[in-house]
């Protein structure tokens, strides 16, 4: 499952939920991540997400789509990760 | 299109991004932007992020997917906007 995650959240929770996240994810962009998980990895990783968050303050939005080549990206300005190297 | 829009750009454009990412997309929450959009409305919006942002320190990732019903999205937190409600 190709797995896109934005965050906002409170900036002193930011580098936990980073750090996080970089061990399901790729990071792509401040507040950004994407990569493939499986259905597992989706609910580990949300579940370890509402364990970190403050569920009344933060906001993370998990986009999944089952085949990574139904997601086309495009990028305008840096691409901050070249995910295409990315192993 | 569905189309998802995630950004990192530097603070004194932010304003300027977002109020142009309104008259496309729905504000999901800070840097991410969701919605249903043509071929024709993502080539005008991406040319006017081209003029918009500073390519050389700003970051915009455009994901798209042709079928609303293959991404299916998940909020951890606070859903800032329900995009059920949206018009």
């Amino acid at each position: 499952m190709y797995t896109i995650v934005v965050y906002d959240v409170e900036q002193r929770r930011v580098g936990k939920i980073c750090r996080y996240l970089r061990r399901y994810l790729n990071w792509v962009q401040n507040s950004a991540f994407e990569g493939e998980l499986t259905e597992h990895q989706i609910e580990e990783m949300t579940a370890g997400l509402r364990r970190i968050i403050n569920r009344d303050q933060d906001s993370v939005y998990i986009y999944q789509i089952p085949e990574r080549r139904w997601c086309t990206r495009r990028v305008v300005g840096v691409e901050k990760t070249n995910l295409d190297t990315v192993l």
